[in-house]
């Protein structure tokens, strides 16, 4: 076997392995009783210290420098060059981390989870703060031993959004916040209620499953490759584009929970089924340093999908015109003399208020930058664990005038920090912003885009997404996912044209 | 760290790749969509490559090695004694299996198992044959590379029950059949319709599930380490003593399939839920070579729990005594009018019939002793698999005297084979033969054992078999068990006592 191959070989093994993480991991959440958390800890150790050490192995670098001398003559954006040169990045970094400092994340985090979901249901943050404070110890450590030149923010950012950094977060945020807040002021300045009320009915909970799968499929989720369960906290998760499920949770009354939970999450699962199939196992579907590999190219190309399914589709008011019908036929009675224009609104309200995932368009991003400024204090070492819940109640009241009643719906309301996932927050928010840039650029190009989404055909736009995105898994980075697609790199100001536009006409703001 | 600690810590890290191997597994036949079939293979290959290399390496070597020396003055039944012990017998037989088949098979398995799934559906044996065929090979394989004296299924039978082999199987069989077919002759010759069907009504499958996971409640199956699913071919499977799972399958009308397919499973899990904690990821709940790692000594010891709460427990006179009240308020349309009697009798046919799990107490072994003699017939090349189906059904109606209509009801019933599962059917009679041998013991050794029966109390029973028999892990091997329990090793005396005094009574024989 050859350089190229034998190395293919080698991180297909790795692959196999990270994916038997994800899939111990998504049963750790959905499945899982109670009393299999610590056993499952010291499963995910051992998985995670043989997956470290293969890929840190003596055996990686003569593999590596075999595969970089043959494929050195090639195109530089083949996806052989892509994977020999990524598998290289990556494989200096993670040589950087002691084993022993992943085994013991690895051991804690499902615990830690587990605690944080008891917290969270018994609005108890002290039982958690110990937890936080081991994994946020191991967390620093980790940015210690990857290295950073700003801020240690910047070491753990790159396992999600290699592109960014502490710096360019505040700059980007800043234009941001310009564009958000005089827009969430004027249309609070005219908000006013509704004509009625939709969540007030119930909507039993089977129904609702059957409709949110039903629009998964139709925006092209393939259910012979995935499967949808409940999670208190959702998520998307692949084991290769061969098997890619998603998760949501359900109100009995509130209707958009479980439905933009579903398309979020197949929003994602389209972008891990569509990856080129010769990726499958290959460097170019590995997250190697990912708690969730990933086979999309960061946490913020990714979160760009499962925005523009749930936002920029789901919440359009062509969706609406297009399968209101639908689910009138499921709720006949609930949704008596609802017409798209009501739904429509119903579905995009804007309040400031206390849940991330259940925020708005326009508040949610300052959810996320909320998030980032605790998590640049924690690391800092300017905000202690103990002062977290005070701290937050603080800067929710600052960026949106709500005070959480209790930490169950402030501090706690995220799994994120209890599983380790420190840097992956700003994801979102490029995410948001990623996917107007590709949907302008998609309206450019593809002739009756807009006809076709009235008519419920998202075939055109799926297939332009999976061109120009899906199909490279991480053969590009976010910016030339955006350059070779939309001719630039990222730009806020699609992002804020498309939320302006959508909520002048909605709110009919002077 | 010392020998014994140094050792225990590797061999806990071997347990963890077994058990995340058993995650996969479990997940491939409850959950995984048809789609991800072929890299779970993948995945499972290589945490078997992973987990035998690990296993098989020269570390292992150097740990036994001291681990021996600092054991050799200490008792010999002692638990540490025994763990070093196995560890070396499994490893120099593990040794001797080439990485490269382990991979193969496990690659192929959970393919095959699918194949094996839709064939059994379309009833298509040809379909399945070819995997069946490269099975077979990769088995045939695995035989010679660990050797035998006598017959290949020796080197098979092995990895589920190390006491036994062909030649004292057969004599086993002998005696067994020699009491077997005079008692199911005289209740043929003795049976008459039951006076009313029960199950001809419909019996709602979320109320099933409620009642069977009472009763598995009830006998001590403990739900903060476990959880019930659905599977078309019902199993336990344990990721540790913390986190063991069972599944049934349902039938609208045939209410005992999915209740003593619920109670079977359970009793596997009481035994693996009721290892000794300390044994956790220990060499003594590691089955080295096994497909499922069980906690268990063999499949036959472990099949002894499951036969003896599904049937010696559950299909008893006391069980329905005590419980038919329940059932009958969860079902009292379909129950109205029904004694303990009727409920006991009709859940007591003795009736020769195609379906191995669904057969009677009195047959079910013949449909072993026929699955042993087709292994046996395809390691020995006397049989080829193209020649399975008519052999089989010309064997059905050798043994009981019907022929399948079809192969999804003859050769295609069972899942083992698809899996590689050779050499795993004479647990079945044997845990059958175990079973009565310990519940003779304990009749004996318990005060007012019938007592606690007839009032559904299984503390005293659960406690007794939790003393003498899970606890201990694989620590005594299941001839040491009997004697340990029971005074003597296995005997097929009160397996055959029991089952005359049951049907004698049931039936009124002469």
């Amino acid at each position: 076997m050859n350089g190229y191959d034998a190395l293919q070989t080698h991180i297909a093994q790795l692959s196999d392995l990270l994916n038997a993480i994800s899939v111990l991991k998504w049963d750790a959440r959905t499945n899982m009783p109670p009393g299999g958390a610590q056993t499952r800890g010291f499963q995910l150790a051992t998985l995670s210290r043989v997956a470290q050490e293969h890929f840190v192995s003596d055996r990686t670098a003569r593999l590596l420098d075999a595969a970089e001398t043959e494929v050195a003559a090639e195109p530089a954006d083949s996806y052989r060059v892509r994977a020999v040169k990524q598998t290289r990045q990556y494989y200096e970094i993670v040589r950087r981390i002691p084993v022993e400092l992943t085994a013991r994340k690895a051991t804690l985090a499902p615990v830690s989870e587990q605690v944080w979901a008891e917290a969270k249901q018994k609005n108890d943050f002290a039982s958690f703060a110990p937890y936080l404070q081991q994994m946020l110890d191991l967390v620093r450590q980790q940015a210690e031993a990857i290295g950073y030149s700003g801020h240690p923010f910047d070491a753990l950012v790159f396992e999600y959004e290699p592109s960014v950094t502490a710096a360019s977060l505040k700059v980007l945020f800043g234009e941001l916040k310009a564009g958000l807040i005089p827009l969430l002021q004027r249309i609070v300045a005219n908000d006013c209620p509704l004509e009625r009320d939709l969540w007030q009915h119930e909507y039993p909970l089977d129904k609702q499953k059957a409709f949110g799968l039903e629009m998964a499929q139709r925006i092209g989720y393939d259910l012979e490759r995935g499967r949808l369960d409940i999670a208190p906290h959702p998520f998307e998760i692949s084991f290769t584009r061969q098997d890619v499920r998603i998760t949501t949770r359900y109100n009995l009354n509130y209707l958009p929970m479980a439905l933009y939970g579903t398309l979020h999450e197949a929003g994602h699962a389209l972008y891990e089924q569509g990856v080129d199939p010769a990726l499958t196992r290959t460097a170019l579907t590995t997250d190697f340093l990912g708690q969730y590999p990933v086979g999309g190219t960061s946490y913020g190309a990714h979160e760009s999908q499962s925005r523009l399914w749930e936002n920029q589709i789901g919440r359009s008011r062509a969706f609406w015109e297009a399968h209101l019908d639908r689910l009138r036929e499921i709720f006949p009675e609930q949704l008596a003399g609802v017409d798209p224009d009501l739904m429509y609104r119903s579905v995009n309200r804007v309040r400031p208020s206390l849940i991330r995932v259940e925020a708005d368009e326009v508040t949610y991003n300052l959810h996320i930058m909320l998030r980032v400024e605790i998590e640049m204090a924690l690391l800092e070492g300017n905000l202690k664990v103990s002062e977290l819940p005070a701290f937050w109640n603080a800067k929710m009241q600052e960026y949106l005038g709500v005070t959480p009643p209790n930490d169950s719906k402030g501090v706690l309301q995220d799994v994120h920090w209890s599983g380790g996932g420190f840097g992956s927050f700003p994801g979102y928010t490029i995410g948001n912003i990623m996917s107007a840039q590709f949907l302008e650029a998609a309206y450019q190009q593809i002739p009756g885009l807009q006809d076709s989404l009235n008519a419920g055909d998202y075939a055109p736009l799926l297939g332009w997404l999976q061109h120009n995105v899906y199909r490279h898994g991480r053969a590009y980075d976010a910016n030339e996912l955006l350059v070779r697609s939309s001719g630039s790199p990222l730009r806020v100001a699609p992002y804020l044209a498309y939320l302006e536009g959508k909520f002048t006409e909605l709110y009919h703001l002077p």
